[in-house]
């Protein structure tokens, strides 16, 4: 005799519609693996009169989110709504009825994910978000729990399959941001109104979350630096293509320091970032994530798979209702690591090495004077190109790794120079 | 206070020693998220003076495995000597006494798995082996928790790290397998008696473990299938190269059907094949490993890292006993899903696309005849080019997926046919 377990699931969009169908589909499997029938048993929905393509008990159907976490034949609250409020509340009033929660949703997590944890602690209760970080590619689990003993030191990753998905055209096709933000528009991949996903906000709600449990220090939305790729012209991708580089939207998350009392300082970006090709991140293409993740004794690891979409959302959040349902029937549950307030180093502060386009005047000395402002700063040189451009010359630079405040103050010293006719592009590249 | 777990190792080489140096310098950093102190109170070595550069207490020490797991302060047991026996009596003498048991051991779970998993779930403590599959990849748990209820189709990955290195080198710098060979042995990568590795032993034995956790079936080694890399030839990687393909020893484990009942069908194999630049795992070059799964909801997914080596293994065991202990204190455990001995479908019935590189009399109506012979037995193809070679021509052809048989019918008749000088290539080609 398998053990009912009862769901209740808030929204039921398109992770949502997704989750009913899966459930519905891999119900047998589930109870023959596991001895458990998932049964879902309350959804609550914004508009009850629309038409589902899940099969969907219209019994179970409401609109008052309110009732499905306080039903007490509900085991298990699934939160697919999005967005900070009303799911802070439910989840909040969940955890506190001693109901294990599974969410999706990175903007509550990456600005009140200690709240949450703490309350799930507090009532001895799973809270569960792999669908949160990176979709369907287990990444919080593995974090949590395989890596929990590592000493990590960096995490970074493509988090975003929209902006991934414009790159990727603007570097195999040729195609201006513009066009290719059109077609990911087209495809469905980018929101009418695409602003959190080009301007990075998607990425670094994400960032915040993997370096909170990577570091197991509170970091939010807040603490991550954020630059997208708007701004990004068909020549960079051309010239990082030529010196060797794929750029693509990181999100990379930074410990410095190997205390773990929490002393340690965090870094948390996310900026176009030029990523050399043989670096396993380089070849991740399309709407694919992938996130690379640094230990003492692992070494580099690698997570790759979809990072959005409702099936694959569905299949993350499935996988925590199992998880959840499992250490329920046992009266178990999986604390969150989580500590004090990290200790941000600001960008400033932050390390990259840099591409540095500069336009020049063709004039005798001219090398040598840049050359000179870039070391004034304190830069040192990788590699350097020169090229006419007809009226002047191009100057491209791959510096060694420094600090942002180096290299943001030699850009105005530049800026500021005669015969620099204007710095026509700027990136950072990701090094050891 | 933080509980005190203590630990009972088996075994003190490579992968043992790394442990122990992790666990020490660990320590303290396992205190402050979990509020478990580790400690190791027994370890059985085979010889008692040996140096050792790890920080091992003497007074811990015994030559005598069977008092690790009998001594009733031992909490959890380690093991990491390898080989089936004893390492098969002393972890069942553990999981009988209670206690719960971490082990990278993959000959002994591709073996005796369903026995092990069985007296685990019958004492209610933890098996774990996420060693044993990948090294540092954490592939086991999220087969065995995140990916639980997925409807996975193909599992297959890159899981030997020597024969990895030893296609790099040869694809790369356009070594000899023999240069190759000698090479990786003498950076350690392979062993003096490499069999186990170029033969596709050991990448066999991980293959059964992933089979079995990914579909919920009793997969054993003796169900593998293993061709290794010691045929090929430098002219079979450059004639892939130039066709758009990498060679790589896969594992590849596929269920056919999709019934949850274990009815389904399951394939395993290794062998060399050609995997399509494009495609995730043809870009894991050197020593690293990857796996690459396909699921109906996730989609397609991969875990990228180090397969092999002292630290990287150490960091999947460390992890590994972390979660052993704090569920230890929870008085909890996570079963093995395992299901009934999985119905094998033979290497004669699995099917692949093909390459095959023919050499033949340089006349006419050649080319008729061979395209003739493979198309009798019912092999299409996809792509074909004719080189002269001096002495005759050679014909290369991709064809579409077809079974083994098929393509070994052809072979045989092809070496039968007058025209037909020899077969001078043959491999598998991963396909959709």
């Amino acid at each position: 005799m398998a053990d009912v377990v009862k769901i209740g699931l808030l929204g039921c969009g398109t992770v949502g519609g997704s989750l009913v169908g899966l459930i519905h589909k891999r119900r047998s499997a589930i109870e023959h693996t596991t001895g458990i029938t998932l049964e879902i048993v309350k959804v609550a929905v914004r508009s009850a009169s629309r038409e589902r393509s899940c099969p969907l008990d219209p019994d179970t159907v409401t609109t008052d989110a309110s009732q499905v976490v306080q039903d007490p034949s509900v085991d298990i609250v699934v939160e697919v709504i999005g967005g900070i409020e009303p799911a802070r509340t439910l989840i909040l009033d969940a955890l506190a009825a001693g109901k294990p929660v599974v969410t999706a949703n990175k903007e509550l997590l990456a600005n009140c994910g200690a709240e949450l944890y703490a309350a799930a602690d507090k009532a001895g209760v799973d809270l569960l978000f792999e669908a949160s970080a990176a979709g369907a590619i287990p990444i919080v689990r593995p974090l949590r729990e395989s890596l929990l003993a590592e000493d990590l030191s960096r995490v970074m990753g493509i988090v975003n399959g929209t902006t991934n998905f414009i790159l990727s055209k603007m570097s195999l096709e040729g195609s201006s941001y513009g066009d290719a933000l059109a077609e990911a528009q087209r495809l469905g991949y980018a929101e009418r109104d695409p602003t959190a996903d080009v301007e990075g906000f998607d990425a670094g709600a994400k960032a915040a979350i993997m370096a909170g449990i990577a570091f197991g220090a509170r970091v939010v939305a807040g603490d991550v630096y954020h630059e997208g790729i708007s701004q990004l012209t068909a020549a960079d991708i051309s010239f990082a293509k030529r010196l060797g580089y794929s750029i693509k939207l990181l999100a990379i998350a930074e410990k410095f320091g190997t205390a773990d009392d929490g002393t340690s300082e965090i870094g948390v970006r996310v900026h176009p970032t030029m990523v050399p090709n043989d670096h396993p991140l380089a070849s991740v293409n399309g709407s694919f994530n992938a996130v690379f993740v640094e230990g003492a004794a692992s070494g580099e690891l690698m997570f790759y798979g979809r990072g959005a979409g409702g099936d694959p959302t569905a299949s993350a959040v499935l996988g925590d209702v199992v998880d959840a349902a499992l250490n329920l029937r046992q009266g178990n549950y999986r604390r969150v690591p989580s500590g004090p307030k990290a200790k941000i180093r600001s960008i400033d502060q932050l390390e990259s090495a840099f591409y540095l386009n500069v336009e020049v005047e063709d004039l005798p000395g001219v090398l040598s004077q840049v050359a000179g402002v870039i070391g004034g700063h304190g830069l040192s040189i990788e590699s350097m190109e020169q090229h006419g451009t007809g009226s002047g010359a191009r100057l491209v630079f791959i510096t060694h790794a420094a600090a942002e405040h180096a290299m943001q103050g030699a850009i105005a010293e530049l800026k500021k120079t005669s015969v620099v006719k204007g710095v026509a592009g700027f990136l950072r590249v990701l090094g050891e």
